[in-house]
């Protein structure tokens, strides 16, 4: 089976040119310029912008959390990924405490093999990390293509690993050849604020934002930064959103370290203020919350600056019912926003439209660095010879309006709601076969493989 | 006349990947697994990588200095540069003061049209901004295809602007739609010390060295930034040498600011205890002078964290005979080092080679980054569908010796004899003509084009 | 002659505590409690603070500048200074370009000597330094008593000398025990704006202000401060008023430098909202101008934090019609304001009332400090055996409104016109001598001597 | 009774003068020169200094720690410190997990009580933070004279809080008008590097220092800055060692932050070279650690900068039989080191002698600031009128040797043995009566007295 896309203007995270692309099975074979080829099937891309299929490393399907589950399974959150260009999703497999990395994959293969419509992988989140745990990292990076660790300095009792075990875990991955990732920021201090507010009585969705100063993003930053330094680990952040923790990877420049930075596009677009409405507030009750609009300007800066390399999402949704078990108590407010069938129209909207970042930026923070970082490449993430046939056909002109009528995530709100964008998602291929076409999507539950992913260095 | 390069593995700055090549003319037409398509000619690249065609930035051709001319003409620079694989150069023009910057590029036009081997370009050092040179910016730009203006913080009274000039240079630059480049050091400050070491009788090189501290760089660059920064003009630092400079752009991206940042070979692998020798240092006398270890280590570490985006040469040669010209007088020496044909071998050498950095962030640096940031992109700098055929086939394996013996450059001396390097440049194409094979030179004066730059902007 | 204060509350940098004060002749004899001591003449002090007599280390009086002369005299000068508690002020000697530092001098005695009614000292402003006044450098300090050199990294042409020779100058000044301070701002940039502006039109005072952005002052003490780094030579940043500049000073502690700071009453109290009034904002046209309210922030944390060790005034006062020569041009607006009288009861009443900085530190920064970085020390500056009796009886309580109505400043306008403050000084002896008392100045021109200073270090 | 110190040069952190001061009872009542007052007693001072009796705020006496009791007790330690010339030190109470501060208080008193020679105050180590703590604080401030609350970020489960109880304590203390201070380090990797340092059998004292890399005070540092920034409560670093826990503190004033930092006499002259030799190292076992020479650069600076407040000495001696007990495992030698008795001496032959700082910067973080900061001020910690005779009659030119044969300490090694000093404590007066004379102790256990502190503020 081979199919010819004619005339897009292909984009990568360098290039940017007409051409045709020659898919033949699932990969790329050919790209070129009027190149006379048989294809069993053409599709005429004259116009359109051929991206490589989206990565969104940061999401949480079917996510057991705070009594309940995020709302999209891994069917309906990769085919709504899928109809918003992004074809390979990392979700995150959570240890629980006590209990091995093996039975918390082995927990999460139950629910995403043969479910997932897109491709995808796994994060390991090591919440519980010991001699037992540490004895396991080879085996999740050689034999299960599982290759990044999650850790998490929030949600002590549940998730949180101190920084005896971060230390510790940072030595043991440095040398099987995985990274640790981090949501950093100071759970103590949060738990603390959180207890005070609604000691206080303070119980809306404000609350929530005002247990989670900056403060607690940056220190936490600065923590991780200090000891992915001291170990030599390969260390990346995901969400961040601030600032004062953007500062400190760059003070961390200084001492000659590098450090990879995520943040998503909901810390790029929206800000605090929505936490002021009642609780309406909940729809974007997440963490770390929104911040400042001089946060804003700092994220596309360091995007730019070449300082942060990703914009993810951080998917998590629940239904308004869900985020209604903390109506009276902004702390039993699941916590997660649906963004994954948003993220690439609204960057290149607000990103690329409005002149703040270049196409071939978009491509590298959106796709192509991703799968960098994470050992998806070359399979992922670009446009060349010999990797997987994930594109995406995008029309840079077309208006169209956000709206939970007609998003594809089970989620019955959007936090995007009547968000006017400009350019579409028009055509979606998946290892070579088109997914989505003019808003429907073409393949069943089962379609999206599970990814190996390979060992992964500091650098890229 | 079509070409097809066969089952090299293709490095760009993103990709890295097998595959056939086909050139039609002077571009390339396709890229292809197992392409079954005609052509006229075919080169076998197994095993070979395939680099787009190495772009310097930074060289002097033919240009008068000191009371002398820089040894390599635009004839043997680009040759010996198309033997080292850069295709590309981009040279300097300089405004004498008083006169036009129309008269200079006229003057430059004179030495190097019908003469260059390889392609170039030219920036405008402008050394004299009045209100006649603020009206020729328009006419560079839109007219010329130059668009990068080089200014000098140093070299009062020959080559330097003041700060009244700078912002208002960066003013007109930015309304037309080019960069300011620079050479930022604190001139006022290395006349005194280089007066005060010749009134003291200290004459050596190594005066020469301690008459440029950090300080005069650092101090200059930081200041640079500061008026980039108030003015919003796209901007860029040649030739950055030490820790102190970076830091001061690193500061920079604390107020969100985004500055290009090149160094060069030398600055990453030689260091300042060459001015220990008598007068055998005169060899790597150059503004700014060789620093110490640490700076190679924070400008390795500055490339990695992206804030580094260039690898160029500075490329100033100088017969023995001319160095001697300072032989009893640092300050007579003429400043500058022979680099265009190492270039390449060198970083492959002791960067990827040593695992310092990747292969893309080889071709990115080397290739690309300065392609895009200067507006030769897309038709230079990348291996991409449309793009010019400039392109290197490296052996990754094959170890040889550098020698001013067998350099190809007019140059009495080599400021790396004797370094054993691993990875040769094999064959070179420029414009879908084989032009090096084998060591052997297979085109004429005159070959070389030059070549328009589009208007740039400070993001890429 | 003898003088006994009683039962006022003693406050030096250190010390706060009731005793009595014994005065002999010109300097103080004794301090003790309920001491049974026989004295000529006996001054109640109860209820009272008594400071050392405040020293401002920053006026100009009677100096030529933009074609008129500041319209205090020496005599006036200090007479209102007394008035304002400070008893010794350091005035600058303007060194005429292409002239000697000695007839400079002999200028400034011309005027200074026999008129002023307070004690005073000299800077000596160098600028044009070369080898002639190389040679006059150790004079001043070693037979004139002048120990401190300012310089001016603006006004070209007329008082700015170039980093050339402020390297050349530190080290000189360095090697004979001397000073270097300086009017950090980058003055070819602001020559450039204020250019562009009058070209443009803009002539309302309000463009004096945005012809001095942030920036040339960050810029120019970031430059100041690495020349003193590298050259070693005691250093001071003459009225830094803004967090770029603070910032430069911060930065420069991580190299372990240590440069001393001084600001102004204006600077942590007024703001530039005073330049939107038409012409009235020319009351407030100084240099560098008044800037933004988070530079107070940053100012008054400055002090606390030991980084900024004096507050002085820049007193350089014209009357309304003076600064009528600017009326249809900034430029033309002579620079300065009137603040000799009013900078101490400012700074209680803005300061220490409202809580910002305590008694000692305030003895510290507008006595004591200025006291011993120039050398003025232990004669001046504090309240101890053997020093000056030079004392401010001052009531904590007492409230008043400031007006040009009643100030003794020779200028006809207030800078602070309706200021209602809490503290008055009520007696003011120099040299134990009631100078002031109850609003009267008991002595006549000439009673002020000039004061020798000594040697100087970069430590206090 | 009346005593009269005659002609000695008096030396305060601001003043330095020749006079006579004369003692009444408890107090200075007087100061001046050649008065004909009468006094029962006369000391001739001539050609010494007199300082103000030193003030130790960091020292552990009769400690229970890692099984054993620090070895010098109230007595033997006051006493030992009255020699070298410090005659109030604050010890620290600590808090038993578990148990309230008044328990722990009452076990403090029952062992100083009675007991102590040389006058003393206590530190509340809070290890326990809770809600029956938390109703705690302000009767130790207002009743107890307590306003200082110890905190540790290490030792856990005997000593540490965590951040949560961190911001809950500073948010306590502030409202109660105390300062909350720190044992600022990473005690999480460091518990993991010492027991991962014991697996493998690295047992020797040198691992004691490597298991507590910069990093993790570092680290502390800024993260202890950022909760006090957030809360706004007054806050102190102990002990700080090394520049990157100083750059966290120069990072934190760029936000407008005032914080106190204390360091230590051993870390200003000893360095982590002492760790070679073999079990010897043992003497210098303590937390932290000695560090590099470019910290003591760093330290020194930090004084002169005015970010450096205090010189303490962390005073905790064990005798060698004690220190063996961790021969074979150096997490199990008692950390601490003696230092109460020549921590004067060394500061000013060390810093003063050599003219690292000045006379007056000497007594300023060696007397003055600890008062100051602690609310011992102005009844301690000066030489004024009113405040009590804490006298040090000082010798700056005697020489001597520091050695266990002759030091007053109780424990049978010197940390500076054959150090050669110049400046010798000859006669030290403790509230009006001379307690050393000559290297003779005059007055019995249980003279001293403790002191109860005033509340306090972020500023002095």
């Amino acid at each position: 089976m081979s199919l010819l896309i004619k005339n897009g203007r292909i984009i990568t995270a360098t290039d940017a040119y007409v051409a045709d692309i020659l898919v033949e099975g699932e990969t790329i074979r050919a790209i070129g310029k009027d190149l006379s080829l048989h294809a069993d099937e053409t599709i005429d891309a004259t116009g359109l912008l051929v991206f490589p299929g989206g990565i969104d490393p940061h999401v949480h399907l079917d996510m057991p959390f705070m009594g309940t589950f995020s709302s999209d399974t891994h069917e309906t959150g990769t085919r709504a990924a899928l109809h918003g260009g992004t074809t390979t999703v990392i979700d995150f497999v959570l240890q629980k405490q006590g209990h091995s990395l093996k039975d918390a994959l082995a927990d999460w293969n139950s629910r995403a093999r043969g479910t997932a419509v897109g491709d995808y992988s796994f994060h390991m989140a090591v919440t519980d990390f010991n001699e037992n745990t540490r004895a396991e990292i080879k085996h999740m990076i050689e034999n299960e293509g599982i290759t990044s660790f999650k850790t998490f300095m929030a949600y002590k009792g549940a998730l949180m690993i101190d920084d005896r075990q971060m230390v510790a875990l940072m030595q043991e991955v440095k040398k099987q050849g995985g990274m640790v990732t981090v949501h950093a920021t100071n759970g103590d201090v949060i738990d603390y604020l959180v207890a005070k507010h609604r000691a206080e009585g303070k119980l809306a969705p404000l609350y929530h934002y005002l247990s989670q100063p900056e403060m607690t993003e940056a220190e936490a930053s600065g923590r991780f930064a200090d000891m992915a330094d001291y170990t030599g680990c390969p260390a990346y952040i995901v969400h961040l959103t601030c600032e004062g923790a953007l500062n400190a990877v760059r003070n961390a420049t200084r001492r000659n370290q590098k450090l990879f930075v995520e943040t998503c596009i909901q810390y790029l677009i929206l800000d605090a203020s929505l936490y002021e409405d009642d609780f309406e507030g909940a729809k974007w009750v997440m963490s770390p919350p929104l911040r400042e609009k001089k946060d804003q300007t700092t994220l596309w800066a360091g995007i730019n600056q070449g300082l942060v390399q990703v914009v993810a999402t951080d998917h998590c949704p629940f239904m308004w019912e869900q985020k209604l078990m903390g109506k009276d108590d902004f702390s039993k407010i699941p916590n997660g926003h649906p963004a994954i069938e948003n993220r690439l129209e609204l960057l290149y909207s607000e990103g690329v439209h409005t002149g703040k970042i270049t196409l071939n930026k978009y491509v590298e923070v959106a796709c192509t660095n991703p799968a960098k970082i994470f050992g998806l490449f070359p399979k992922k993430g670009t446009i060349a010879v010999g990797s997987d046939a994930d594109l995406v056909l995008f029309d840079p002109t077309e208006k169209h309006t956000i709206s939970a009528k007609t998003h594809h995530m089970n989620v019955d709100y959007s936090a995007y709601e009547g968000w006017e964008i400009t350019g579409k998602v028009k055509t979606v291929l998946l290892r070579g076969k088109v997914v989505i076409d003019n808003g429907n999507c073409l393949v069943e539950k089962g379609y999206g493989k599970f990814i190996k992913r390979n060992k992964v260095s500091g650098t890229i």
